[in-house]
C-alpha cells in the first residue's frame, strides 16, 4: 500500500484522479489539496462522491505531504512549474498532468505557453509518460510528465505509421475534435451551454501548445524535424475526444496491410485498440481505452487515420494512474476497469 | 416611423430585441445602449449580426436618449429600478423587460427579490404587459412591464379555465423546464456546458421570484387569494420552456369541452395555438407562439395543462415587441413572424 | 461461482446487464440470448465491450439454458410473459426486467398495456424487486419482476413519507423527466437526435403503464386506494430521471424533521442518498444510486421531493444485479461500484 | 406572382422549402406533393406551421402539376432522377436538390451513388446552382442542380484560392462536421439521440458521394485534374456544417493578403461574409449566410480555411430559393431574411 497526494484536488483532472484511486487496492489517498476550497468535503464540490469517497480538501503545505510516495500535480499549467521543484523533495514521485515539463526547451515553452519557464533545469528530467512510448523508462522514473490529451489521442494513432516509414512525416494534418471538460472547470461565457450548445468552432489555430509537444514526439519516431498542422475543434459534448489525422504515404500499401501492422505493433497494449472500421467517442467513454482506426485512400494515396479516447481517463487522469502503475510495479490495469 | 432605444443591449434579450426591430418597418433603433461595451458594434459580440445590423453601442447617456419614442430596458432585475424614473422622463414610453415591476407590492419585492425597492412608487403605474389580458390598457399605457417567461407560459395555460372557474385554484402545482438561455449571457460553472450536458436539476425550490408574479395574476382572474406551487427545472437545451400544470378540477368536464372552451377563449390571439395533443417546445422554437395542450385525467378528476413557449421571443423581446405594436397602434404581428 | 443467462441481451437493458456481471466475481455469464444477432460476438453491436469481454450471442434454445442458475430476461413487455413459464422451469430462479409482472391484476395489466395477459398464473407469484421495500421477500424468491425506471424513482422518494403519515396520498402528483435511453434501442423518427435535441415533451399523458405499477405500492404503503397523476416527460439526455413529487403534508412538519426521518429511514440502504439540497442527474450517472432531496413548502402546506436515478442502473439491471445478489446471498454491493 | 410545386414536401428540404416559400411575396406555393402523406395538412406532420402555413399535401399527379413555373424536387437521390424527365416538361423550370444531376458523368454517378443512372442526358443540360460561380449560367437556366451541403462549404471556402492560384489544388485536405438533419427524417438506431449524443465519428470516409462534385468544380476553376480528401463527420448538433480545409499555399502570402482577396473576391456576394476570426456555426444557423475565415500557418507554409453555414438553409432549401430568385429575376435577397 502507497500514499498519493493529489495536488489540485477540485479541477476535473483532481476529481478524475480522486474517482479512479479511490478503488485502487494498493493506494491510500492522503492528501487532496485544493488551496481554494480547503476544510471542505470533497462531495461538497462533487456530490456523485457522496458515501463512496471521504476525503477533506487541505491547503497546501508542503510539511502534510512529506514523506508521500507519489504526488499527482494536476495544477494548470503555469502553476506546476512553481511547485515541483518542492514537491520533487517532498514526495518520493512525482506525476505532472499539466503541460509544463512536456516540451524539452524553454524557448519552445516560452514560445507556446506565453509565458518563461521557472524550472527550465527540470525539464531534462522528466519522463514524457506515454506508456506505449516509454514504458520502460518510466518504470524507473522519479519524475513523469503526463501528456496532453490531444497529443495521447494523435500520437497513439501516428506512432506505428512513422517507426515503421509508412507515411511522410512533412504532410501530416491533424484535425481534432474536443468536449468541453478539456477546458476544466470553467466559467466563461465562451464554454457556457448556451454559447457551445448547436455549435461547433476552431480555436487556438495554428498556435496550440500540444503542436510542439506532438512535434518533438514525432521528429524522434521518424528520425526528422517535422512541422505539422494540428487544428483543435470544441464540439458540444462533455468528454471525448476525436482525431483525423491525414498522411501522404511513402510508398503503396493496402489498407490490409496497414491493418496488420498496426494490431501487431499494439498487441501487448491493454488500452490501445485496433478496429475494424471508425471509431466512436462514445466506446471509449469513461474508460482507459484509445480507439485506432484506419483507412488508405487510394484515390489520393494518402492514409487516413482516426483515434478517440475520453480526455478525462486516457488522456488524463487515466494515463496518469497508468503510469504510477507502471512506476510502482502494480498491475498496469489496475483500477483502471 | 418611430425611434427605439434598448438599455442593456449586449445581453440576450437585448440582442433578440434588436433581431426583432430591425426587421420593423416602422421602427428605427435609434440608440444601443451597454455600457459595458460601448464603442463596439453589435456584431463584435454577435457575429450572426454582421452584414445585418449597423449599430455602434453606446454609453448610457440621459441626454442622448432624449426624445426618443420607446426605451426598452433589457437590463437585470435591480438594474432597471434605478433607471426607470428618469427613463420615463425621457422616452415616450417605457418597456420594461426586467422583474423590477411586475409585482405591485414592494414587501413582495423585498422578499423575494432579496432587495428593497427603490421605486415603490412606480409600481402602481406599470401596466402588466400580457396581451391576451391586458390588451386594452397596454394600449394606452406610457409603462409597461414585460412578464417573465415562466409566468407568461404558466398564465396563458390557466387564464381560461380560472376565468371560467374550472379548476380550484388552490389545488394548482406548476412544473416548469427551462433552457439556459433564461439565465443570461453567463459566466458561471453550475451554466456550462461541461455541469449542464447530460443533467437536469430543479432550482429555486419554493423562492423562485416569478410565484408571486403567477399568483397575483391567478388572484385576480380567480377572485381569491391563492397560493401556488411553481418548481422551476433547467435542462439541457438553450431555449424554450416547458410547463405542466395539474389542479383539481370544480367539477367534472371532458377533455372535449375544455379544448373547447380554450378554443373560444384564444379564437382571436395571433399567438396562443391551442393544440390537439401535447406541444412541444420544437415547434415554437425562434417564434412568438405559445402552444398549449390540455388533457382530462378521469381517474383523479384532474386538469392537466401543457404550455410551451420560446423565453426569448413570447418570453421576453418577442412579446416586448407585441406591446410596442399595441401601444403604437401598429399591427400588432408586425415583425414577429 | 453461479452461472447466469440474459435473454435479451442486445437491448440496452441486457447489454448493461452483460457491462455489470462482467465483474461480478461470482458470476459467469452462460448465454448472452439474442435471437435477431445470434452469431455474432457482442462487441460487434456494442464496440465499447471489444476486449473487455467475449461472448458470442445465441438463439433462444430452451435445451442451452438448462440448469442456469440464474435467468435475467430483458425482454420488451409483451414477450417476457410469454416466456417466463418455460423459463421458470429451465433456470433456478428468474429476474425478469420487462413490465410484465409488476401488476398482481391481469385487469389492470390488459387496460394499461393493451393486451392481455397470457401468465396470469404467474402474476401473483412474483416479488416486486424494490430491495428498499421488500428485500426479505426477495432474498427467497425463485421469481422476482424488477421495478420500472420511474416507479423505482417515484417511489423511493414517497415510501418514508407514506409509511409514517406524514402526506396525503390522494394529493400526490408526480412529475418526471427521463433520458432517450429508457425507450430502448429504438429507430423511430420521433426518438431521433435531431427531433429530440432542443426539445422538451411530456407524453402517454395519464394512460403511462407505471402508473397503476406505482399507485398499487403506494396503496399498499399507505393503506388506502390511491389514484396520482404521474407525467412522464421526454428531455435531451442518454440516461437519467429527475423526478419532482408535490403532495400535501398530513400536518405540520418542517423540513429538518422529514429531513431526519428520511435519513432514519434510509441509513442502512446502499444506494439510497438522501441530499441536502436538490439532488442531479449528473451525480447518479452510471451508478446504482437513487439520490432523494426534500423542501416543505409552508406557503402551500406542500411536501416537495425530488428523486434521480440512472434509468440503466437502479433503473433496470443495476437494481436487477443487486436483486440477484440478494436472492443469492452475495454482498449487495457486489459489481455495483 | 409565380406558381410553385414542392415534390416531397414532407422531408425536412422540402418542409423548409415551404418555411422559406410560405413568405415570399411573389411566390404561391401551388403543390406540396408527398406521396405517404398525401391529404394531411402539413401541420399534422409539422406542427410548428399550424396557423401559419394553410397547406395540404398530395399525391404525385403530373396533371395536377401542369402548368406550375417552378417545380422543385426535394427527393432522395435516386427518386429524382425518374421524376425529372417528366417534371422538365410539366413545368416551367426545375430545381432539383438532390445528388442526381450535380455530377456530369453517368460513369461517376454509378461509382459514387451505387446505381447506375437512369436519366443520363439530362446530366449535361443541368447548371450547377452555386450562385457564387455561376449566377450568370443560372439566370437563364430552365434546370438548375442544387449543390450538396458539404461541396457549397467546401468550395465557397475554395474557389478564391483555386481561381487566384494561391494554392496546390494537389494538397487540398477537407475535414467537415456536420449536424444530424443532413441526414433527412430519418429513423435508424445509428441516429436515434441515444446514440449519437456524447458522440462523434466519421462516416463514409472515402466513399462520400460528395466529393467527385467538389474535385469537378476544383478541377474546373483550377484547371487541373484534382483528387481531394474529404472526411465528413457527425456531431450532436441538429443543424449546420463547419469545414476545416488545409492546403499547401503555392508561394509565400500573408494572412491580410489573402483576407484582402477573399474580401474583394466576395464584396458584392450577398450571402458570404469573409470573418476576421475563426467562424462558428451558431452564427449562421437559420440563415442563408456561409461565413468564411482563414489563417497562414508560415511554420509549415499552408492555408488554413474554415467555412460554416446552416446545412438545410444556405446547404440546401435556402440557395435553391437564392436559385428561383436569380431565375426569375426577383432581388436575390428576397424572403430569404
Amino acid at each position: 500500500m502507497i500514499s498519493a497526494a493529489i495536488v489540485g484536488a477540485s479541477g476535473y483532472s483532481g476529481i478524475e484522479l480522486i474517482r479512479i484511486l479511490s478503488t485502487h487496492p494498493d493506494v491510500q489517498i492522503r492528501n487532496a489539496v485544493a488551496g481554494k476550497s480547503a476544510g471542505e468535503p470533497v462531495e461538497s464540490l462533487y456530490p456523485d462522491l457522496a458515501e463512496r469517497v471521504h476525503l477533506v480538501l487541505e491547503p497546501l503545505d508542503q510539511e502534510r505531504l512529506k514523506g508521500v510516495d507519489v504526488a499527482f500535480l494536476a495544477l494548470p499549467s503555469g502553476e506546476s512549474m512553481t511547485m515541483a521543484p518542492d514537491m520533487l523533495k517532498t514526495a518520493g514521485r512525482v506525476i505532472d498532468l499539466s503541460g509544463d515539463f512536456r516540451l524539452k526547451s524553454a524557448d519552445l515553452y516560452q514560445e507556446f505557453y506565453g509565458r518563461p519557464h521557472t524550472a527550465p533545469d527540470l525539464l531534462g528530467e522528466a519522463v514524457y509518460g506515454l506508456p506505449e512510448l516509454n514504458r520502460e523508462l518510466i518504470s524507473s522514473a522519479g519524475f513523469v510528465s503526463n501528456p496532453g490529451c490531444y497529443p495521447t489521442s494523435a500520437l497513439l494513432a501516428l506512432l506505428p505509421a512513422l517507426s515503421h516509414r509508412v507515411v511522410d512525416p512533412r504532410t501530416i494534418v491533424i484535425n481534432s475534435l474536443s468536449g468541453t471538460s478539456g477546458a476544466g472547470r470553467s466559467s466563461s461565457v465562451a464554454l457556457s451551454f448556451t454559447e457551445v450548445n448547436e455549435n461547433a468552432r476552431a480555436y487556438r489555430v495554428g498556435t496550440h501548445q500540444h503542436t510542439p509537444e506532438m512535434e518533438s514526439v514525432v521528429a524522434a519516431a521518424s528520425g526528422q524535424e517535422v512541422r505539422l498542422t494540428f487544428t483543435p475543434h470544441l464540439i458540444p459534448i462533455s468528454r471525448g475526444i476525436f482525431s483525423t489525422i491525414t498522411a501522404q504515404l511513402a510508398e503503396t500499401a493496402s489498407r490490409e496491410e496497414l491493418l496488420e501492422l498496426y494490431r501487431t505493433h499494439y498487441s501487448r497494449e491493454p488500452y490501445v485498440r485496433v478496429v475494424e472500421g471508425v471509431p466512436e467517442i462514445r466506446n471509449v467513454r469513461q474508460t482507459n481505452f484509445c480507439d485506432i482506426g484506419l483507412t488508405v485512400e487510394e484515390r489520393t494515396g494518402r492514409l487516413l487515420l482516426f483515434s478517440t479516447l475520453d480526455n478525462m481517463v486516457k488522456g488524463a487522469a487515466g494515463q496518469a494512474v497508468q503510469n504510477m502503475n507502471i512506476m510502482f510495479g502494480f498491475p498496469e490495469e489496475r483500477s483502471l476497469g
